[in-house]
């Protein structure tokens, strides 16, 4: 099963290259890590490209689009309509990160894994939406598994069509609650630091969605070690699409670039799955949300901006990808301290 | 006398410009305020260009040039040959802010306002190096003055050339002491607090460029009312340079993008001496020197980036341009509620 021999697929990045890139950087002339995670950046890239002369190639963001059945709690401000409208205006540069797309030179292929609504955008879904998770399981095992494997699929086909890189994002009206819930459990966390406002709820709103969460928890009974088990009662379609793309990213050698809060705790569950997976992920942004700092530690990543975003669709993720390549141009053509004949910076004693 | 009338004609960034940009944003189709800081910078640049409209222009990078004569004192790795080197390489794209220029289309124009070595890059210089601030001021009253108008008229020619936003950035063997050196005493601070390795002195050396600084300001008793008295005596011609390009950006109306610590330093100073410059300032990343986050708190401005970089040059200022950018993108071309037919979130209670 795909599934399966994905987990199985996954190997370390490479150290070789990533020392040999580490080399190179200290050989540049500029002061010794002066770029800080610039550097750091490529050095993974190099682990995992499993070469130290790193370049991205082309780029695409993962836009995964569901809806929550959740949402009839009074969970979220806006009904699931606007999941439909704004998946289709991926296609449009009509959203927020399509238009940061189009400005970055990366392509987007929003896949719906799940909406209620049927829109012209690719569509793999196993149901209309998922259950109610105050009331039921929000999907089966089975549908989990298959939802990750369209993500993996997904990340194969770009593979092949020559993307050297992955951002990930999400649409799903309802998606804070249902990662607030995953977070709480596999962190573990209390509900309440772990649950915000979302997209504008109001105070009586956030105690509302709190409130729902435990209910599930203590209905469910989701079980930290099974990380599919989490996944299936309390989460959701596009989380579980998005931990494809990053189980999909490990087994296939490409660097996932994780965006905020939901997109960072369907890293999580997939890190969670295999633990290598950490090795592929590459920071962004830290979402606004409470437990936005608590998902980036637990996932050992720290992010380059900290620009306060919390709009979701991927923006994070693309907004760090000009900031990556710059690293990049440097790491790539600037002089040597031999080019230039100066002598090399000491390192710190 | 061009100081003076600069000072005199900088005016508050424009409330109503600022206003109907914040109009703007929230009639845009996501969450209200969901960009973060990415919509507070567009709204600065409406505020200093005087218009909802905003557009950048063209982009420069103003790196300003100079050797400190403090570096007799062996508060540094390197020696200031380096300076001109690298200053030179700024034309050759062989400094890494002169690569990250050109993958961000930023023109490149450094200044040497007071290397001891003369080079291609334009020059204007008082003198060749500061004095030794252990021994003696860095520099005179005048000089000081003179190096600022330096950049204020470079500001004025970029502004009649078409740039629309200038990023800052320094080289200059020996200018984290003299930036400490300000920093301790406009914040105030303890010297220890707010100095570091720069790039790369070894524990030993971090002891003696502290006394070296203590000394200073135990015998020159720099008047912290008196920005100008301090910049003179313990700061530096770069420092004084990018002085003159945030006092010439906040009157000609154009954002001055603040790199690191140094940058940050000169801002500073920029702000005492007329608070009015703080609504020009665009901040970038924040520098891994110790005092890096004290500047940036005393600037009132926060960071976009943190990658813990500390290369100067003006590389944070030039890596956040992208993503400045990416705001004003989603600013221009998105639909609002109105264009997409949703209703729009509402404020948060």
């Amino acid at each position: 099963m795909l599934y399966d021999e994905t987990l199985a697929a996954i190997v370390p990045p490479d150290e070789t290259a990533m020392e040999a890139a580490w080399k190179r950087w200290d050989s540049i002339a500029k002061p010794l890590r002066s770029l800080g995670k610039l550097e750091e950046m490529v050095v993974r890239l190099a682990g995992i490209y499993r070469t130290d002369r790193v370049s991205l190639g082309k780029k695409a963001l993962i836009p995964m689009c569901a809806d929550n059945g959740v949402v009839a709690e009074g969970v979220t401000q806006t009904g699931q309509e606007v999941t439909a409208i704004v998946a289709e205006n991926f296609l449009h540069e009509k959203s927020s990160v399509a238009i940061m797309c189009r400005e970055t030179g990366t392509d987007i292929f929003p896949v719906d894994v799940g909406m209620v609504t049927d829109t012209a955008i690719e569509t793999h879904k196993v149901a209309y939406g998922t259950k109610n998770l105050r009331v039921e399981p929000a999907m089966t095992r089975e549908e989990a598994i298959a939802t990750i494997e369209t993500g993996i699929r997904k990340v194969q086909e770009l593979k092949a069509a020559g993307y050297g890189i992955i951002a990930t994002g999400e649409m799903g009206i309802g998606n804070t609650t249902t990662s607030s819930a995953i977070a709480a459990v596999l962190l573990p966390a209390e509900v309440e630091t772990v649950t915000g406002k979302g997209a504008g709820l109001t105070s009586a709103g956030l105690q509302t969605k709190i409130d729902v969460i435990k209910e599930a928890i203590a209905k469910h009974q989701p079980d930290p070690k099974d990380p599919l088990d989490v996944l299936a009662k309390v989460g959701g379609f596009d989380i579980a699409g998005l931990v494809g793309v990053y189980l999909g990213c490990a087994a296939n050698h490409l660097p996932a670039v994780v965006d905020g809060f939901i997109s960072g705790v369907a890293a999580l569950v997939a890190v969670r799955l295999n633990p290598l997976v950490q090795g592929y992920l590459i920071p962004s942004h830290v979402s606004k949300e409470p437990a936005g700092h608590m998902i980036m530690d637990a996932l050992r990543i720290s992010p380059l901006l900290t620009c306060d975003m919390c709009l979701g669709e991927g923006t994070g993720a693309v907004a760090v990808l000009p900031v990556i390549e710059l690293g990049l141009s440097v790491y790539t053509c600037m002089s040597t301290f031999d080019d230039i004949e100066i002598d090399a910076y000491q390192p710190l004693n």
